[in-house]
């Protein structure tokens, strides 16, 4: 009989495994970033644990949605991708889609809808049975430097850290993406964000070396108790079999005592 | 008698109310953000909670630290600040340090120091006396679209939110300071920078809102757990009384009974 944590888990993990090729799952993506799955298998190992979301880190151009409707910064609205990628692979992102240049103009319309590019880096999510299981996790994580971690109101562990970019380079001027930084400081920012990539990976891999500890550590626990309880059981058996000891004597006695009164009488 | 909480309460307040003129705190700028001051004394108010950090939300350029023992966009080991802000009055920042600009070339080495420039938004600390009271700030701010909040392990709450900038714009050439980006882009920056800062006082003020709306709550919440305590009070009062009645009642019937055998006899 299944718990309502391993429930509610079993669940997740039928809906991200449905189809096991594609590894399906509820990101625009719709898959699991490749560099992920080491750690959600390793994660969902342990079972106190589940995750239920996930992103190992990309870089991604965007237009703003239309202005009054949207917050800023935000993709809301019409807003629209003209660039995702989740692999240090990112040279000539700037070939993905047609721009004009323009280093001397400044939009003025606070209607006007920016062009961000972005570093984004890991960031998981995780469900935990209970809130010892989630603190566990939390504290594993912000020893590895993820510095914006934090745990929600359902024991959800955000694994958050900082290193990022957020870099307006245009604007949409009519249809059309204008940009306001030249050719060289494309080739900039992606030498910055490739760094980034490496950075993170490096975090990825610490953090996962970080929860295997936790996991064998929650594991030799769980042995200990189990001899714990095995003891207890042990001891329990034991008292029993003194006390049945304890009554076969008196009732040992009893009947050399009625023997003796027989034999009296 | 005040309870631990009280205690470590007081001491914070204590602490950053020392000289009540400066409202020292131990930040690098030494006092707290007159902006954040409203929200910190509303929060304050409330006894189940205290702020232990603060930032209104800021304008900030600096020079990474030596790389090797720095990490990636960190200002440690010998980084150094060009500028910061926590006012939205951040037009000419770049007129507080001498730069060059190149526009054309590329820094190669991997020991490349970058200058980076930030917009960094409000963030609060705020150490609640125990999970139920974390968790309703945590929801509050949620709901104010602070969406990068958190709980930590000791019930503090870490009210966050992602309208930021961060944006590489040069690195150091021996000791100068080299834009990579043109006048007009440094406008460019400038201007969705103070965009930022409107919205984020926005989100300031709705916080605000909320967490007023909040204490509320908690207050009339504790009105209403007072009413039912004095009612309780009260029932155990009359039902005393009731059992006093009972028991005159019996002691009134036994005198009547001794008097009646008094006059038998």
């Amino acid at each position: 009989m299944l718990d309502p944590f391993e429930q509610k888990k079993r669940q997740i993990l039928q809906d991200i495994s449905g189809d096991k090729d594609s590894s399906k799952d509820l990101s625009p993506k719709g898959t699991i970033d490749e560099k992920c799955i080491p750690i959600i298998d390793l994660i969902n190992s342990n079972k106190d644990m589940v995750t239920t979301s996930s992103c190992s880190g990309r870089v991604s151009v965007f237009i703003e949605g239309i202005k009054d409707h949207t917050k800023i910064g935000s993709k809301g609205n019409e807003g629209r991708w003209l660039y995702v990628n989740h692999s240090p692979d990112v040279h000539n992102w700037n070939a993905n889609f047609e721009y004009e240049q323009d280093l001397d103009t400044f939009p003025d319309s606070p209607l006007t809808r920016f062009i961000l590019y972005k570093f984004e880096p890991l960031i998981l999510h995780v469900k935990c049975r209970d809130l010892a299981s989630a603190q566990a996790l939390y504290k594993t994580a912000m020893n590895c430097g993820f510095r914006e971690s934090g745990i929600n109101n359902n024991n959800v562990v955000a694994i958050r850290i900082s290193i990022k970019l957020d870099v307006p380079i245009g604007y949409l001027r009519e249809e059309t993406p204008v940009l306001t930084v030249n050719e060289n400081y494309l080739k900039f920012i992606t030498k910055l964000s490739v760094d980034r990539f490496i950075e993170n990976f490096k975090k990825l891999d610490q953090l996962y070396q970080a929860i295997e500890i936790l996991n064998n550590t929650v594991e030799v626990a769980e042995e200990q108790k189990e001899t714990k309880d095995q003891r207890r059981q042990r001891k329990i058996e034991e008292g029993m079999a003194r006390r049945d000891g304890v009554r076969l004597a008196k009732e040992q006695k009893k009947l050399e005592k009625l023997a003796l009164q027989n034999q009296k009488s």
